[in-house]
């Protein structure tokens, strides 16, 4: 164990709750808790219980009861960080949880910081790093695709992955390097017809997961897509027909438009992003080119920009709404645009056969709702999800989410590369396990054989503080 | 135990955090968690497990796996409502929490309704009526004094004490209902000096807790305060002063106004809270005058108000501030007033004691405070502790705090009074007899001896789900 100090912090989320879960971990965590706990029954002291046991009692501040809490015990190194933990469920006022941290700070914890009780599983071998790392994309999970990934993740699928092509790697390193301790007797202990295989193999597994974090990213971070559309033109009953349900919609009012409708909506298991943006009609107002500007840079930041219209506005203004969509599509030709008719129901045939036929040579894809009779939200879901790959996530596969591991492979992969072409020219064995080397260093950068004080700062900061 | 069905919620608050709670209660508890349960040991089956027992490992759907938890097991009676309870201890992802109790649910759990948990503790006689109450205070509690009451009435000191007077109570009640079976005999079984200095004693606890319910009030609500005062004259100053910190104050921006600073804070383990209002100079703007009304609304709703002024401003301008200082006077004469100079710093003695001359008249409490220099701020505090009867609270007395016991109380002391009056006047012992039974009858709504549905439903509607 590197930390020898012991740590508290409180683990479940802030505010008013029925209750709050404080946790100790380390050296003292036991000792500290017991000596702030007085049992119902008798004189039990924590010191003497079973791991995995729970217990009911108050915390005691001296002469003062601050709450009656039941405490769990658990003894290193069956526990989260590898360290003796214990954790503390109180009543979940804010200001017992405050009493509680402050009693234990003042018995010889120090305050937890963010992720360090990940960082301290990691560092006491209870987790690999990409498995520590997964633990926050865990908490961060908020639709099917994502949560499934880091589940995958924790579960030590990317990091077996790697771990078994990094041990194959270092097996041929081993005899490559042994060859140049006989380097005058011009052997060949490693099979270079395997070797080649190996790192064609390699290059193969690097690349397809290099190509998984476009997708993982999309699943991550969910897909941008811009709303366009005057106010009132059904924006939030377009959302709520996406939800499939009449619940109102969580709004995120923006400090100028203050009727900004944003949203996150998970369609078949993926998150969507939604943008809400004004129309983009042309005017002399300052104000109103303004928002026009606006419009575009929302735009700009979306993946699929949705243009929404009212039919029988749409019906009778229709040049007028064709000219703005045909100036999106030349402002950006190569970004999906889904043109949607809302309130379709009011609309007879012959009207939606002309508008139909309007829209026909701009060559854009055309939806048409109604959120009344619920016609047309089905296809617009699956329009949406044509957009991502999720042939990936469907069949299981490895798909890499984090930046940090994105990198990395691409670094492997360029000296395995190297490696490659290396073979191929016949490069000699020693420069050959340079590279090799180079390749195995990014491998075990992923899985935290190899990590230095910078790199963990950086990935536990990104933690909440009580995980 | 009279539900026999099994409910769920989640016990954290909503939102991420490192971890959440979820809590089943019933039965089926411990069957159902198991059925959603894979150990990571073997094929550990939870139904085998001890009370208060700690497990690791997987809650599966089907062939999926939702998340990695620590399961803690408690049997009935042992446990928080007396039930078979079972805490799901998962990763706080909003994601997770509610794939995890959807599937409880679908395996045959109930939504639990708000407060049911402790519902069910005191059906199943875990606790007593007015300790079931406290819970809720205790959750609610955010300062020393709110929290100290709370503990102590979870703790059963005011039930304890109600119910000591109901049993001395009841054998009167049952001697004299005795001596109406021997009404022709003419005995007297009830001591009749003794019942008078029993009913005696009950008026006086009585009136003591009747009286404790203001002071009580005023602890769990916190103290409101008008602090009056123009933009920039150092409002947040004085809190953060009061604060004793130099954090930010959370500001409660109101809609219209947008620089409202409206904040609770604890001193002396007591609340106080600030209500911010803008000055109340006279003018003829619509607007303003608008804002002098609402001034006047606010001063209404608080307890004390604090007129807080700038030291140079005043001094230029202080015929016209205490023409301000006089109409808020004669409007409310019987309310505490405090005329607070801020950045007393800026004046030097002349001008200072010219200020206190010019105040002198109008016969109010003035505080000269200096945040920069840390004067003053403590006397402030004094002087609005001492709008407080906090010796109740040193003396750890039992203090009513709950509106619904204060009733009961109310109408008992009515009771006993004519009780005491036809011991007086010789009522006979049947008329006797009635009024002390309704006496009773009131005792036992406090701890919930005698309940009905609506009763209730009325005290557990205001708990949080989960608890």
């Amino acid at each position: 164990m590197i930390n020898q100090d012991t740590i508290v912090a409180l683990a479940t989320p802030s505010g008013a709750g029925a209750i709050a879960v404080i946790r100790l971990s380390g050296n003292d965590a036991i000792k500290i808790a017991d000596s702030c706990f007085k049992s119902v029954t008798n004189n039990k002291s924590l010191t003497k219980q079973k791991t995995h046991t729970i217990h009911l009692g108050h915390i005691i501040d001296g002469a003062k009861t601050i709450d009656e809490v039941l405490v769990s015990v658990f003894k290193n190194p069956n526990s989260y960080t590898g360290e003796d933990v214990v954790e503390v469920s109180c009543h979940g006022s804010n200001y017992i949880q405050q009493e509680i941290i402050q009693l234990f700070l003042r018995k010889g914890c120090r305050m937890a910081s963010a992720g360090e009780f990940t960082l301290r599983a990691f560092l006491n071998g209870k987790l690999d790093l990409s498995q520590a790392e997964a633990v926050a994309d865990l908490i961060a999970s908020d639709n099917e695709a994502s949560h499934q990934i880091a589940m995958q993740q924790m579960r030590g699928g990317f990091s077996s992955e790697i771990a078994k092509l990094r041990e194959e790697l270092m097996n041929f390193a081993s005899l490559i390097e042994l060859e140049l301790d006989f380097a005058e007797e011009d052997v060949e202990f490693a099979d270079r017809t395997q070797f080649k295989e190996l790192i064609e193999r390699i290059s193969l597994v690097l690349k397809r997961l290099i190509d998984s974090f476009a997708v993982g990213n999309v699943i991550k971070n969910g897909i941008p897509v811009a709303i366009v559309g005057e106010p009132n033109v059904g924006k939030s009953t377009l959302l709520n027909a996406l939800l499939n349900e009449e619940r109102a919609i969580v709004s995120d009012i923006a400090g100028t438009t203050r009727d900004t409708i944003e949203d996150e909506i998970s369609i078949g298991g993926i998150g969507f992003r939604f943008i809400d943006t004004a129309g983009i009609r042309e005017t002399k107002d300052v104000v109103e080119s303004i928002g026009i500007k606006k419009t575009f840079e929302k735009i700009e930041q979306s993946q699929v920009v949705i243009y929404l219209f009212e039919s029988l506005k749409f019906k009778n203004q229709s040049s007028e709404y064709i000219t703005e969509i045909e100036k999106v599509k030349n402002k950006y030709p190569l970004k999906p645009l889904i043109v949607v008719i809302n309130k379709v129901d009011l609309l007879n045939d012959d009207e939606l056969a002309f508008i139909k036929n309007q829209l026909a040579p701009l060559n854009i894809t055309l939806e048409t709702i109604s959120a009344k009779k619920h016609t047309g939200v089905d296809e617009l879901k699956d329009e949406l999800l044509s957009f991502v790959n999720t042939g990936a996530l469907r069949n299981n596969d490895t798909i890499v989410t984090n930046t940090r591991h994105y990198d990395s492979l691409l670094k492997a992969l360029e000296e395995i590369e190297k490696v490659k072409y290396g073979l191929e020219t016949g490069l000699s064995g020693d420069l050959l396990a340079i590279d090799i080397r180079q390749a195995l260093y990014y491998f075990g950068e992923i899985t935290g054989e190899i990590t230095n004080d910078d790199l963990l700062g950086n990935i536990f900061a990104n933690f909440c503080i009580g995980k």
